[in-house]
């Protein structure tokens, strides 16, 4: 049994989605960061980066794992799926992973917090995310253009890129005129367990976007 | 032999530092960043994101490999060291490597942009990135109180993020009261690979951070 300490963000559904893909049995607990929970003493033994998502592995001597890439591998390696052990195949899926770890998530977050959550309007700074989000949505789409998947098969990094790309709206970047990028987000959206990860935590109630963002804006990226 | 495509950046060295670890041969290429070489054509068909570093294996029929991080795996499971195979030790490897790609890496690349080269001085981003880097220092430092490494033993992760936090003066991040992040720079400097390999390219003269700022301030993140 998988422990999984999560709440409702795309960091968060990247391991939700792996787990649901990967039929590994978990149970999850969200944690409230309006209420700054990922700070407190408890989880910090836990993830010493004081933030979601993190999980135990209650099979293997409890052991913890924080960085939701790392905790992707670690999940994929223990099904034996969604990675494969090849060389050049797993390399593959470690370069578009890591496209979104370095690049799809640090960018599309800097666009959320000046474009939603910054108490100033900084246009040069809301243009620049927005910008560079844009230009790596154009690379996924030449590469969706060749193949299927990301990587040969479908693996964690389409999940990875995924769970960040379908907020494109909310980050203010257009996905207009890539269509292998629409075609994949539509096949995406359309396997069951992806649809069932990115319901966890299950929206308990009707909550609008704005009513999240100002919630959470006192906490994002701390 | 491996080709090396780089620059004189912090995710360059990343891979220099490594292949000087790990002792395998290869040849460097650097690409002149202020004339755009890494958006033309024969390098998006190594790179689709056009950015350095990249590699070419040319003992595994010419593979290609992008992103700094993956990369780094990829060197190390070819020469066996640096990473280990076994679950856990492997996965706090990746742990505190995906640290530095999702948090280091991107946090104190913003730092820069807005402390370095931005034509404006808009000072809550500078704040934003400079305080955000700092909280990520404190996290090491913690961690480095309880071990020698940020894995169990000297890894890829210790140089990923050296790489990065050895510049905290460019980024305008003071590690003053880290000491154990202080005793792992001074070890990590002191191994001859290291130096070797933040010195690739070699610096062909003498050029000052301000005159490098200028020189690439146009092309920051594109």
């Amino acid at each position: 049994m998988i422990d999984l300490y999560t709440a409702k963000t795309p960091n968060g559904y990247k391991v939700s989605v792996t787990l649901e893909e990967l039929d590994l049995p978990y149970t999850y607990h969200e944690l409230d960061l309006s209420a700054l929970k990922q700070k407190e003493d408890w989880f910090l033994k836990i993830t010493p980066n004081g933030r979601i998502p993190a999980i135990i592995d209650r099979d293997a001597d409890d052991f913890a794992i924080f960085e939701s890439g790392a905790i992707m591998m670690y999940l994929a390696d223990k099904a034996g799926r969604l990675l494969p052990t090849e060389t050049k195949a797993r390399s593959r899926v470690m370069q578009w992973l890591m496209f979104q770890m370095g690049g799809i998530g640090p960018m599309m977050g800097q666009a959320n917090v000046f474009y939603r959550y910054h108490p100033e309007k900084i246009q040069p700074a809301i243009d620049r995310y927005q910008n560079e989000s844009r230009r790596l949505f154009e690379v996924l789409d030449r590469r969706l253009s060749e193949n299927t998947w990301l990587a040969d098969d479908y693996s964690i990094a389409d999940i990875a890129n995924w769970c960040w790309v379908r907020r494109h709206e909310w980050s203010g970047v257009s996905i207009d005129g890539l269509t292998h990028l629409q075609r994949w987000m539509q096949a995406m959206a359309a396997r069951p367990a992806c649809a069932r990860g990115v319901n966890i935590p299950p929206e308990s109630e009707i909550v609008s976007d704005n009513e999240r963002a100002k919630e959470i804006s006192k906490f994002v990226d701390t």
